[in-house]
């Protein structure tokens, strides 16, 4: 559906942070690096999850790694984030979540209750989706050579024949909507750092996104184009990411997009635009223009959506890039996540 | 196949490195924390990989994460470790691999030339197996909060309908065979650190298992009842496992067992036994004792298989217990490994 893209050769001499934050130092890493010496079709699609054609059904395989600092913020946990992140994954691809398996990485001397803490949120996350863990792993490193805890999950799930969704179906008309209001996980996590001189009444939006998933495929399948989940790197990200592949516009109006006050005025002190921080209970939808009401009531029927909104639209200029009109009619170009002001939230 | 096993409740305070290492310690934490909370039939199962039936045939799905220290060592690296290792669990499974997923977690100030040499090296594994890795996810963690690299592979594959495999199956009467030599991986880890006086010309048997269960396959179907690919703690642990979820006895005849002199020196040097010492490349098999031969002849035509061994029959007496019966006639007991001679050996 959308062409093999592959950059420019890697050259940075050492991995970085930024090399892990969701935005253009990614970008490069990924085409740059594992894209060239990995080379296969369904890499290359770089999607949320790969598809596989079985001969019985598309399957959907997706895998992420958690690395999140600290490991419980408000709202979650890093056992939580590792179900709910990768369920999400198989949502936005059109997939049913079939089951998981999940690895840990534990840091000797890591108190049993903290992992026991962990353990136990995964499986309730899992148990709450409906999602079994079927297979596992554990490994040990010595003090010092993890902080804590990692977790990396892998979903497996059946693709909804009913859905047809990629980039290569945009056409410029489409709106764009998002299940509700942004930001909240990322400037969670950063304020429970602790490391700024600053409180938010403000708690993750980490959830699964099946239930959003499942109420616009039961009433506006026909119009879906392309989902996706703005982790790392926000909306901004997946927008551009859109932009890119498809060549088209992606005008966006700030007035329609949803932000907690709290969002916003800590992202006004450090800097940030609430585009690019990172979600884990969002949906970013573009649909038909003619399946926008429908697709629209959908998502605010589903318990947590009564926030969604129509926040922007598919245009041809200018072409490849994500632009934001303003409420006093100015314009400005949403890029990409540059730097990596927000390392580990997820 | 096989009763659900949850152990007594995991009370150590807190985790230490012995509880990485595939022995009695791992064993108390996975049954005693992970199955509990996790609990359902498939995990119970505690298999290399889970079986899911789908209606269309039954999936296989395993995860694995590799923390092997040093990144590279003779005769391989984590890289390629990472695809063996999970092709492995499937192939042990009776799964054909279909595709593979792999999570990256890098320590800030990599040196991107150790990270691209590994991405090639489990590039070049997985083409060599014929599998694709179809998805992937990088983190970057801060200088020092993980060592250089860690690297979590998942595998998908679809059981062969022809292989009926399972401790369930296992008979007194039945053989126990192995692919080759045991103990050269670990041992090759342990003196690649460099932190023992000692030297040795080894290499490890980090290898794809796929040849050897193809040619029993083809000729020895019928009659095969149990494989293992016997990592972390060994040969010895693999087979107390099955000692234990059969209630059967396994009984080793010790002048049988295939072990290189370099391996055997240095265990003697270290006071270990090479039955406790981890293999990256030999597959254990139980097979029915009327396939024995053909069994054993498939596996001396795969190359690197030449040395392929009958090393023990199943018994009914002691019950849940493996012994070994020296050159001089005396039986000792070989229980699972206790402590952590061995960390980070994969």
């Amino acid at each position: 559906m959308r062409a093999t893209i592959v950059g420019l050769p890697f050259h940075d001499s050492t991995i970085e942070l930024a090399h892990g934050a969701g935005g253009k130092a990614s970008r490069r890493l990924i085409e740059g690096l594992f894209l060239p010496l990995l080379m296969n079709p369904m890499l290359a699609e770089l999607h949320d999850a790969a598809l596989l054609a079985t001969g019985h059904g598309t399957l959907a395989l997706t895998t992420d790694a958690f690395v999140v600092r600290p490991l419980r913020f408000p709202g979650g946990s890093i056992g939580e984030l590792a179900v709910n992140g990768t369920i999400n994954d198989l949502a936005v691809s059109g997939a049913r979540p079939l089951a998981l398996a999940a690895a840990f990485i534990v840091e000797a001397g890591l108190s049993s209750d903290v992992l026991r803490a962990e353990v136990e949120a995964l499986a309730a996350a899992a148990a709450r989706a409906g999602v079994p863990v079927v297979t596992g792993d554990t490994k040990v490193v010595e003090h010092g050579k993890a902080d804590g805890l990692y977790i990396v999950t892998t979903g497996l799930g059946f693709v909804d024949p009913r859905l047809r969704l990629g980039s290569g179906f945009v056409q410029p008309g489409d709106r764009v909507l998002v299940s509700g209001p942004i930001g909240d996980h990322g400037i969670t996590v950063l304020l429970a750092r602790g490391e700024l001189d600053l409180e938010a009444d403000l708690v993750s939006d980490t959830r699964p996104l099946t239930p959003f998933v499942d109420a616009l495929t039961a009433t506006a399948a026909p119009g879906l184009r392309w989902m996706r989940d703005p982790t790392r790197g926000g909306v901004a990200t997946a927008l551009n990411e859109l932009a890119r592949d498809t060549g088209l516009a992606v005008v966006l109006e700030e007035e329609a997009i949803p932000v907690r006050d709290a969002v916003r005025g800590a992202c006004e002190v450090l800097g940030l635009d609430p585009l690019h921080i990172a979600n884990e209970g969002q949906l970013l939808v573009v649909v038909a223009p003619e399946w926008a009401d429908a697709a629209l009531a959908a998502l605010r029927s589903v318990p947590g959506g009564q926030d969604a909104a129509c926040i922007g639209t598919i245009e041809t200029h200018p072409p490849g890039v994500v632009t934001v009109t303003t409420a006093y009619g100015g314009r400005r170009v949403v890029d990409m996540l540059v730097g990596d002001p927000l390392p580990r939230i997820c």
